[in-house]
């Protein structure tokens, strides 16, 4: 990693922070060099407009987000590494429901922006492809039903851990948001891998 | 319905026709009008901020996703209900997108407004009572295994559909979408109700 890209990461990480405090309508090339503590002019130099500050930016979220699946303690029954993966994107404590909050602010710009649009298109199936690959695994591994289909199941997943955070971001304590949304994913992969698969 | 009332609709429609084209960013007391085709002044009469204007059109948005659970015709075997249900919130048609690009653009500014999540959240509890009202039917009804837990399951069918909906609106065409999110809701509900209750 160069220093332009480290300084380049230094600022797009302040864009999240703006959208977590301020949403999308508090971003603009002025708050971001404030919150990155850094000049109008540096800004500029990494980020020509306020489009392309953003467009880096929801990547930025996005390869975070990817980094969590990459990162994932494998070992284990596929039920359980799936729990643990799906609990890092939950928004359990006040760090994840700040990037949760971020994500979504991403997610509902894209719908008026085609440039995001296309970002969010490519985390979405990167991210079912992700659970796709993991699913037919666990089926090879005998964990799984094999009548399953992995790319449908992979979808399902992903409609189930956007639809929780959603959820649990509406609720209005964290500890509210918790109960309600590791209750009801436990249940999901409960019945998801149910009487399916030898024990290993 | 008084006169008033009747013009306030008239108001909120407008809201969300400048939320489906421009986002939440493009809505002020001047864009409503505009394409409301009335005066400022008389939507001030109506409203008197941005921020009233917002928490109704939300509230008008909320009431129209539970007319259709309302409205949706009971007969026949409850999966099969609820998949004419879910259909009616998918975005299966322009029309149906342009309300989801709505209903997603309120929901990610539930993130930083307090008004706003209030809203969300009565929304969000009404939904989740409605399906674990209905599981409980079909439960007494022996269509649905006894053992579920109906507001568990009402928060799945909840975190399903959203993230769906999110999904479908993520594809490059409506076709594309339409084709991921059906297919997938129709083997959420398989697998939901399969292998119980006697035939009716």
């Amino acid at each position: 990693v160069s220093e332009r890209e480290k300084r380049g990461t230094h600022v797009l990480q302040a864009v999240v922070e703006v959208v977590a405090d301020h949403g999308l309508d508090g971003v603009s090339m002025r708050t971001v060099a404030a919150a990155a503590g850094i000049s109008l002019a540096q800004v500029q130099y990494y980020f020509r407009s306020k489009d392309e500050l953003l467009a880096a930016a929801f990547q930025h979220v996005g390869a975070g987000v990817e980094q969590r699946a990459a990162d994932v303690d494998t070992a284990g029954h596929p039920r359980d590494v799936l729990r643990r993966l799906l609990r890092l994107w939950l928004p359990l404590n006040e760090a994840r429901a700040r990037d949760a909050r971020v994500w979504v602010a991403f997610t509902a710009a894209s719908a008026t922006s085609a440039a995001l649009r296309t970002i969010n298109l490519a985390i979405d199936h990167d991210m079912r492809s992700w659970f796709a690959e993991f699913l037919r695994r666990a089926q090879l591994s005998g964990h799984l039903d094999a009548g399953l289909d992995p790319e449908v199941e992979g979808a399902l997943l992903l409609a189930l851990v956007d639809g929780l955070v959603l959820q649990a971001l509406a609720c209005p304590t964290l500890d509210d948001g918790v109960a309600l949304v590791t209750t009801s994913m436990d249940v999901y992969l409960a019945r998801l891998f149910i009487n399916h698969g030898r024990v290993h």
